[in-house]
């Protein structure tokens, strides 16, 4: 970990910490901002080690594991996992050796799913790692044993987006053999559990049609955010957006800042780990 | 860099140190196969951190430079860098810090176009990194500065190599897009500027059409080898090939082996810098 002082000036307000492997995680910025108007958000976007989709427990856990000693050193009040495939390998080991509290993606979206479900058929799309660990059937069933989870991992939907292919026919065509196997079951809720895949929501909906309630990881852990945060102490309010990345990125940041219609007040460059 | 002592045994030879991002690079080792069956490779995936292509200059570079000291350090007998964005970005900076002879695939690939060109109009493809550097542009013009040469990204094709969708109507829509600035232009040669790309050679031979040279750069490097390793001591016959990779890689290593039809003598999983 990095143990140089922080590049930010003194009296800025304790921030509400978010990552990512990379830039999907603004969109649980998008969300909170919506949620919290007042606070300061930092996040980190690992991009020096971007994708963590494919890559192991261990790894990941490591990966995640300096990154969140870097939001402590920033004076993190909490610290948000916002990203799927680090929630579902790394969480439970991270919260164990940090004091702040810190919350993933991956429990708000599997009980808003609980929730939305009539049919009790429930979809959920993720990267390679995410479906692997199975998390989102592991804490459906932990609520209720009666579901039923059918996962599918998409890989290539990540790629599509950091390209800005939002609406793409190559997209749609990909989303569509991805998808099909689910809605043949019959599913009606669909968890997107992976943080870049809220920028799709227009086509998935499009490919899913009415019948199928989309569960947005983003929106639901903003929402969790906000009621873990009434129970800290309150802090000056500093409606601040920083940006921290381990590696300079072109294209996706700005992509997602316009979509997202972000308004960042910092971005800093700063090596992480190895 | 890992200082522990090699895990393989003592008696091996000296091998060929090949490296990549991940594991496009064994186009290249198939190659070196076919030019020179007799001897020991040691390929290195940097799986924990793959991709370099969408990476910065100065990350790559730090990236290449540890996997360069591990082979260095498994006594390899020089070391082929079987990855075009850390030729590009990273060749000439790790040369000067390596007494080991090091050879990337961006030199033979260049001077392949420029004996192959009738038109004087080149095409090269390659990763964002790859090909914001112009490297290939500057290679190719330091030889003839009246070659006309077209570069274009292609970011989305290594996702779809690795996910093994060689001949899919997906990756040929793609590659469509990607080539027709280029084929409009008039090209009768375009550089695979990507280690991943001779897998898809039948597909883009087919939107080329016959009027276009495909330079593949992992067979140019093979042929570089050979001439470099003519001028170094020989050393014993042992047609070896040990992968090591620097995080676990499910599927893609798989797909690699099988198209390439490699014979893989041992994999180990080994942890490089941070």
């Amino acid at each position: 970990m990095n143990h140089r002082p922080s590049a930010f000036a003194t009296p800025l307000s304790p921030p509400i910490g978010v990552f990512d492997s990379g830039i999907g995680g603004l969109t649980v910025v998008a969300e909170l901002r919506r949620a919290l108007p007042s606070e300061r958000i930092l996040y980190v976007g690992d991009t020096a080690r971007v994708p963590y989709g494919g890559k192991s427990r261990e790894t990941v856990t490591r990966y995640a594991r300096e990154i969140s000693d870097l939001l402590e050193s920033e004076r993190a009040k909490l610290i948000v996992v916002a990203c799927n495939t680090a929630s579902a390998l790394a969480l439970p080991s991270l919260s164990s050796d940090h004091s702040v509290p810190m919350i993933g993606v991956l429990e708000p979206g599997a009980s808003a799913a609980v929730k939305a479900t009539r049919s009790g058929k429930i979809g959920v799309i993720g990267t390679r790692a995410t479906i692997a660990s199975d998390a989102y059937g592991k804490a459906i069933r932990a609520i209720d044993q009666e579901l039923d989870v059918t996962a599918v991992a998409c890989p290539l939907l990540v790629p599509l987006i950091e390209e800005g292919l939002f609406e793409d026919e190559v997209t749609g065509t990909l989303l569509g053999r991805y998808l099909a196997p689910m809605l043949a079951e019959g599913i009606d809720t669909l968890v997107l559990g992976c943080t870049h895949y809220p920028l799709l929501k227009k086509t998935i909906a499009r490919i899913c049609g009415d019948g199928v309630t989309l569960v947005d990881s983003a929106e639901n852990c903003a929402l969790a955010v906000r009621e873990l945060l009434a129970t800290l102490p309150s802090t000056a309010p500093d409606p601040r957006l920083d940006i921290l990345l381990t590696d300079s990125s072109e294209g996706f940041l700005r992509i997602a800042e316009k979509s997202l219609e972000l308004s960042i007040d910092s971005l800093e460059i700063r090596r992480v780990g190895g």
